[in-house]
């Protein structure tokens, strides 16, 4: 079983990119290939109805559903920005669902969110599910929000915090879990 | 496979009834075995935090969890108040929300409205997702939503609108598949 | 001028009348006359469409528009059930919402919440955001919300969190400008 | 009284810029001085935390700030994009919040979209108010949503439907008087 992993920010130092690391260790040790993807390979131009008739999708957001279809399931970490989802990853979600057929169908997606702040980006995550349940994506239900990024991590990349890190592990494995699901059912 | 169908309606002539009574018909044509409830049968109080505490669950919120977990699957069909969710559902949410463990977790929900408007409640659906998505719950993706539906029924209760009817039998029958797969997998 | 002041919560010891005290305390200091409303005053059934058109509105939901209608300005502390608004205070707009002429039109709204999570109920109040401003209601832009609320109060019913209670203070003091100006104005 | 009207679509051909346009005239017959915008105007790169750090907002993005600032308040009509709001448009808004003091805070907004759907494209403007609000902009409450745009407009750019262009009228009235109403209180 394969994931794909993107943070849907562009800094150099994104704590969003951080915990997906860490999440990536976990999922190795459960057996579980990653192919770790980096925002700015999916670049594309701000969304423009003409250019789209025109000359039909951009590279990155080709590269993008070549690589969201090349695997089991796709995790994104996302930054919150204004209590809401960033305008960089709702132009890619934006861009891809001009594709036909329709490419988030039936995509089994895990959102998670890092933030400095207390509330961790959660309400970004909720924001981040409408559009792709618009589409027909599987967002799974529980989703991880980290409060705290700047100070949550040890200088080994875990958490400080044991019962953060368990926590974590639960909603990977529990993704896991659920892809498999469907997968063997054949969906 | 069972599925129980529910009108977060109070009202007799509820469209979102008459919604519902077409798709059982369209579900048991497919060999699907249908609780239909009525709401009056989960009447309980407005939630109060100091009762719960004292006397746990009223009647009403544990028999929806019985009937619930009876059930391979759930339908709701809702109006639309104000944009939202109506009170009335959000209330039963609430109160089954209570219990432990959480009786929401897993449960394969798909969520209809009916409503005399153009838009057919469907922006009430996405407040509807929430708070079920918070507890834990599977919420389809594909929501089904029937505009103008004063005058959407025939006499025999069909659409007049053929091609609306098929995608109702459509959407009916993806939740099923979707149901099926978990099941099949265990999940 | 003067303030309705209602917590939506039923329980004894609500950390959002505890809110609204300190609240209250700090526009009387303002010169601020305040009304001070229990939920339970504003009892109402269940939303019932039948009942609703054949009886009107129930007298609880009467009682609130008019004790909204002589004050100037409404402030509601809420908590937050499931990510998103409760579904009696819901029940409690639904009701309101069903008067000629729209009851809510114009009102001018502050929203509250407090809550012992780390997210301090600010979730919910964008939930409870979308039916007041479909109805009318001009919903003022900065909300508060109280986290870790079962510590935040010392014995006097100050918050022993010095800065917060600044914030508190500037958030009532942004309200009352706003609503004076509209005042002010004849709007 | 000057408004700033702004189409949140790089489309040649946009039903959003057709919409303002008629309602740039109406306005301008009820003595309002109206700056028409192009999206294009405001191009901005995606939004980068690092870029943004060390070089501050892009050009455009100050463009944007400096012409709402000439402005008493903002019209900005919107397409929906998946149920949400265009990430293109929340690009623009999130490279704006990250000037100070914050250049959203006390705006005057007035949300319009318009959709070939039946919906209107309503959905979206519930998520454009969430960021534009989190940063103290105050939205106007009564939205315009048009749906069926591709034949609601008769040749001369009217509304083939009398009744809709006098609510596109009364949305218009509505907003200029709130907005007055805010000047003249000196808000």
């Amino acid at each position: 079983m394969k994931l794909l992993l993107l943070a849907a920010s562009l800094r150099k130092d994104s704590v969003n990119k951080k915990l997906l690391v860490l999440a990536a260790q976990l999922l190795k040790a459960q057996g579980i290939a990653i192919d770790m993807a980096d925002f700015a390979e999916f670049d594309v131009p701000l969304y423009h109805g003409d250019l789209n008739a025109e000359l039909g999708l951009p590279h990155g957001a080709k590269q993008f559903i070549a690589r969201m279809h090349a695997a089991d399931g796709l995790i994104i970490a996302s930054p919150e920005y204004n209590f809401s989802i960033p305008g960089t990853l709702k132009n890619l979600i934006d861009w891809v669902s001009r594709e036909q057929p329709m490419p988030w169908l039936k995509q089994r997606v895990l959102l998670m969110s890092a933030s400095p702040s207390l509330v961790g980006g959660n309400r970004g995550l909720w924001h981040t599910r409408v559009p792709l349940e618009a589409c027909g994506a599987i967002v799974y239900s529980d989703m991880f929000s980290l409060a705290s990024a700047y100070t949550a991590f040890a200088a080994d990349g875990q958490f400080t915090d044991v019962s953060l890190q368990q926590r974590l592990k639960d909603n990977l494995t529990g993704f896991i879990h659920f892809v498999k699901a469907l997968k063997a059912a054949g969906y």
